[in-house]
C-alpha cells in the first residue's frame, strides 16, 4: 500500500466525550503506527476545540447564546449516555485514570505530538459564532472543499 | 484518480436537523465539485424525504402511529442537541439565514440540480409504514445490495 | 475489484437498536453477496455482545456500576428515539415480526453463519469493566491497531 492510501480522515461531528475520545484514540492510535491522520471538527465537534478561558470576545447576541450553552473545551464535554448529572461523566473520567488510559487532554497532546492535522470548519465556525481567538492553538482552518480532497485521499473515512 | 474513485456516498439514517445538514453540505460541496454522489436515506432518514402535506394514505394503525410521531419532511426536523422545545432549532435556522448560508430545503434543491442521486431504503420504508406517496419526488428506490454496490464504488463513505 | 479490495468494515460504538439493526443488516447483507466483513465493537456497542444471563463474576463495585446501568446484550437495547418508557421500542419489534423482518437475534445469529467476524474491543472491555465471561461465545478480542488494520483492507468503512 503507498503513503499516499494510508491516511485515517475522522470527521468529527459529535462533542459527546464518548464519541470525541473514540476519535482520539483512532487518531492517535494510527499516527503511532506511521498512518497520515487527519480530524476535521465540525458542528458540535467544534467545541473540543475551545480554549477553556478567554477574553471576553465581543460579537453579536446571538453568537453568544449559542456559545454559552455549548461545552467550552475538552474538559468541558459530557457523555451521549448516563450522563446522570455529571455522575456516569465523573465515573468514566475516574475509571479511566485508575486503569491509567490517558484522558482526553492527554489524547489531543499527543495527536499533536505525532502530528494529528486538527482542523476546523470555517462554514461551522460562522454559524457557530465562533472566532479564532476562542480556539485552542495549532489548527488549520479549512471548508467543505478541503475536506473532501483529504477525505478522498484517506484510505479509512469515518464520520463520528 | 479515475473517474470511478471519485464518487461520495452517504447513508443518512439520522433525521437531526444538523446531521442531515452536514449531510447536505458535503453531498452539493461534492457534486459541485464533480463527484458522483449518492446519499440513501434509511430509517429516521426516511423523514427527510417525506411530502410535508399529502393526501391521506390509507394504511394499518401501526403504520399510522409511526408517521404521526416521525418529522414531517425537510421543514419538521429538530437539531439533535439544544433542541430546546423548538427554540435552539428556530435560533439555528435564523443564524443561518443572517449569515446567507443555504437553508435545508434550498441546499436539496440544489443537490437535485447538481444530480446527486437521493435514494429510499425500501426496507426502511416497510418497517416504517412509508409508502412511496408519501415521498417526494425524483427518489430512486433501492436496496441494501444497491447501497453495498454502490458505496464499494465510492472513494468516500460515510454514515450520518 | 480484487477480494482484498471488496471488505465491509463496521466499528459499531452505539448500542441503540435502530443502529445495531443498520449495522447488523448491513453486514449480513454484505456477507450474503461474498464480501468480508468484519463489525468491531466498542464502548456502548460492547453491550451488544453481552450474555443475558450470567454466572455472578466478582469485580470491583465500580465496574459493576456500569455494568448494571447498560443493555445486557441483544434483547435489551433500546430505540436511539421514540423509545418512549418502551412503547416505541415494543411497537418497532413487533412490527418487523409482523412484516417478517429479521429480529437482532436472528441477524446475529446469520451474521455468524455467513462468517461475519464479531472482535471485541480490549480497550473499552476495561473501561466499561466488562469481562470475557460476560460476553457471548465466538467473538475475537482485538485492540485499536488491529481495527485499523483490518480497516485499511476494507472498501466500505462505517461508525455506526
Amino acid at each position: 500500500m503507498s503513503e499516499e492510501e494510508k491516511g485515517l480522515n475522522l470527521l468529527v461531528f459529535s462533542s459527546d466525550l464518548d464519541k470525541v475520545l473514540a476519535a482520539f484514540i483512532l487518531a492517535t492510535g494510527a499516527a503511532s503506527a506511521g498512518m497520515r491522520v487527519s480530524m476535521f471538527f465540525t458542528f458540535w465537534g467544534l467545541n473540543v476545540l475551545r480554549r477553556e478561558r478567554i477574553a471576553k470576545v465581543r460579537k453579536p447576541f446571538m453568537d453568544n447564546l449559542f456559545g454559552m450553552m455549548m461545552p467550552k473545551g475538552i474538559n468541558d464535554l459530557k457523555l451521549s449516555k448516563m450522563h446522570m448529572l455529571g455522575v456516569g461523566t465523573a465515573l468514566m473520567k475516574r475509571t479511566m485514570k485508575k486503569k491509567n488510559i490517558s484522558s482526553l487532554p492527554e489524547l489531543l497532546r499527543t495527536a499533536k505530538e505525532l502530528g494529528v492535522r486538527l482542523v476546523a470548519c470555517q462554514l461551522s465556525m460562522e454559524v457557530m459564532g465562533l472566532t479564532k481567538e476562542e480556539l485552542i492553538e495549532g489548527l488549520e482552518y479549512a471548508n467543505v472543499q478541503t475536506y473532501l480532497e483529504d477525505a478522498s485521499k484517506a484510505k479509512i473515512n469515518l464520520f463520528i
